[in-house]
């Protein structure tokens, strides 16, 4: 499997992505990565990680998007950057998969001028897992599409349901829309239509009907499906209250430890890292005729060798051509 | 002042209701309530609290609605319920004021019924304060307006300004959009077009522009603005999250727990107090031609004693005179 690897992408690119992609070769024996980025200082840094092999390869790219850039400007303007020859790999079939730590947004629209949607797929959406009370849920989409449609909503519960079985072997994943009430009827237009298309479809018996904001930490659903704008909003202020929470409890706690100090520490540590959601693998874009796997910016090597890996095990589990054969046949 | 609190709304109503309105007349000695509901049951709760005095009145209702109803559907089923007559008398200037911890959507739905607006108020919006790390801010609409419109958020901008100077004495209080990125021309149609109009509007000196999830308990912006279906699934969110970050930490922390431990727990519970954001004092429906806090469901005597008290600061500070000189000006 041939994946290609953004390698300017990202907060602390391209040292953590070359170190992540290295990494993952021991741990991935069916992959090659090549790094799409700045011939002179990727090779520097493959040559002082002393790396000798021929399963990561160097494919020169003209800049990069940096993260602050309007994604759709930032494209017209450096049409030959990292994240846009990568996109270019995968319309071409030089590779199988695209991962990149870089703007969230300008992978997104790097990907959507490809027109490289798969077959019967309407709009592409961002599938991220956040951590609940009972486990683990999907949520999509998170901001590839902030203006949906229904049917657009709808697809985004086929193609998440289809994840989450694939990636985390939930049997018959439930599935609930984002809502603002858990009554019928609730909401705007645009949600009244997605629960009555869900309501009559073949998800009807995975489907577990509106989902307020707070049922979605309590794990009330495996697959929450909601428009760009929302998921997106919901995201980042869930990122937003996990800081300023850990933020306000550590500065009521830490004055009030004396001998339990170092324990609590760790204990402190060892949560935090369960959070780290955007470290464990990345987020697919659900809908692509490939694999794109988006990481956060913060993007240490782990984190990249991490999406390496979630790319590999999406092909295996042929979570695309579960899609396909699910939204062409209804 | 006079101020109908409807008596029989909240998760434990009518006791703290009646005991929050005993506590408020000492504490307010301009206001008389009338507690609104099941009369037998009231004034029994009225003499078992040695009650005789005559600032508390007691007026019928006939039935409530429940947490789980559908707003619409139940008042028409029950046109004489508590929360029904509430707005009624404050129609009927029996009362300035209607104070609730009932159905958060009944308790709206019952207002837009009356058509009790503010002169030059196209819809109202609930305001909420939440806690940030630079103090708190306030978020409007969460609810009372889930399909808005540009204009509808420009005034729910007007609106959640004056309230933040009034109530909060902030002196320019700064504005920001809620939106999934920073730069201009983000988001959708919706929030595009609300962008250009506080751009180019008398509030463009305060609107400090689009403000993601993260930068909402930042503290970006003193008075965020969204349609009320992305600010209800942003709060509901963030108690979810709240409550699922506070019991993962407990649940790692307080094993690793000695000698310490009796001064952690006074910690989180201090902690726990500071995010009562929900008992501090109610949101306002703004935009009404009356006064209307909603509180809680979970309201104890305490918040429902804050709910009055806000109603009269509300009052005092002359919310709805400035909103109107600010609306018909435009």
């Amino acid at each position: 499997m041939r994946i290609a690897l953004d390698a300017m992408g990202g907060d602390h690119a391209p040292e953590p992505n070359v170190h992540g992609a290295i990494a993952a070769l021991d741990l991935l024996p069916e992959i090659s990565v090549c790094l799409v980025g700045d011939r002179p200082r990727l090779e520097t840094l493959l040559s002082e990680a002393a790396y000798s092999g021929d399963r990561i390869t160097v494919h020169a790219a003209e800049g990069f998007i940096e993260m602050h850039e309007k994604p759709v400007e930032a494209l017209r303007k450096k049409p030959k950057c990292s994240l846009a020859v990568c996109w270019q790999m995968m319309a071409g079939k030089e590779v199988d998969a695209v991962v990149s730590a870089g703007n969230t947004g300008a992978v997104v629209a790097a990907g959507l001028r490809t027109r490289l949607f798969l077959k019967g797929v309407k709009r592409p959406g961002i599938a991220v897992t956040l951590p609940t009370l009972k486990g683990k849920s999907v949520l999509i989409d998170v901001g590839a599409n902030p203006q949906a449609r229904s049917e657009h909503l709808y697809q985004y519960a086929v193609m998440g349901s289809i994840y989450a079985k694939s990636i985390f072997k939930i049997d018959s994943p439930r599935i609930g829309l984002i809502n603002i009430g858990s009554e019928d009827g609730k909401g705007n237009e645009l949600y009244r239509e997605t629960h009555q298309l869900l309501t009559s479809s073949d998800l009807k018996d995975q489907y577990v009907g509106n989902v307020e904001g707070r049922g979605l930490y309590a794990g009330e659903a495996d697959v929450l499906i909601c428009e760009g704008f929302v998921g997106n909003v919901v995201l980042k202020t869930s990122e937003g209250i996990a800081d300023f929470l850990m933020k306000s409890i550590s500065e009521a706690i830490m004055p009030a430890l004396d001998a339990d100090r170092d324990k609590v520490m760790e204990a402190f540590k060892g949560l935090g890292k369960r959070f780290q959601y955007h470290g464990t693998g990345g987020a697919p874009l659900l809908g692509i005729d490939g694999i794109c796997i988006i990481c956060h910016g913060s993007s240490s090597a782990d984190a990249i060798t991490n999406a390496l890996r979630a790319a590999t095990n999406y092909e295996h589990q042929h979570v695309n051509e579960r899609i396909t054969a699910a939204l062409v046949r209804d």
